[in-house]
């Protein structure tokens, strides 16, 4: 067997973040933290299509990943926030570059739909 | 039933990048058409955990979705190369915006795992 086969391969930083923040919901999560924190109820009612239980799922891996803290206060009744960490906060610039390519390829669709004639 | 129900809302530039380009592979290979076209052969090797059924499906919806052009030469042995629109070329920042958040995240868990007692 080749020793190649046996050494940890240096990760490749465009994977790791696909694979961090590359879900359907998780970019629009971080989002939704900044720029103040966010109780899940909060959070539920601005992601409106997405389910409580996948909600749930994917802000339990965001705080595995290192990305958002949940805070609970010991108040009554109980108060459970959730907040970017600083780590969680160096996403914000590619949330702002995404958005930015986003915006960018809706307004070339739309330039392209309303150059083409009705026919074609 | 509200109306609101049928009103079409304005599409979110957040979701409409992560359809595009939010999967696996699809970062992956816009970056390896970058600076110059490449034929699917040459794909294939500088991406070698990708299948060949993976490969030929994304590069099919990339172009569908107008981020990438696939060029037929009428030569013997025929010669087809895969490159960038306009469009595709747009993409090129937000690689390297998600490069660089994936390399902040690689160090900053290096340096976690460097500071943390082997106990813990």
């Amino acid at each position: 067997m080749d020793a190649n086969h046996l050494t940890i391969t240096p990760r490749c930083p465009i994977r790791t973040t696909l694979e961090l923040v590359g879900g359907k919901w998780r970019l629009l999560v971080l989002h939704q933290l900044h720029p103040v924190p966010c109780r899940f109820s909060a959070l539920k009612s601005r992601l409106p299509d997405i389910s409580e239980k996948v909600l749930v799922q994917e802000l339990r891996q965001l705080a595995q990943a290192g990305l958002v803290v949940r805070r609970a206060y010991g108040e009554v009744p109980p108060r459970v926030e959730y907040a970017l960490t600083p780590l969680g906060e160096q996403a914000l610039p590619l949330i702002g570059a995404i958005a930015s390519f986003g915006q960018h390829y809706l307004s070339a669709l739309l330039m392209e739909t309303e150059a083409a004639p009705a026919a074609s």
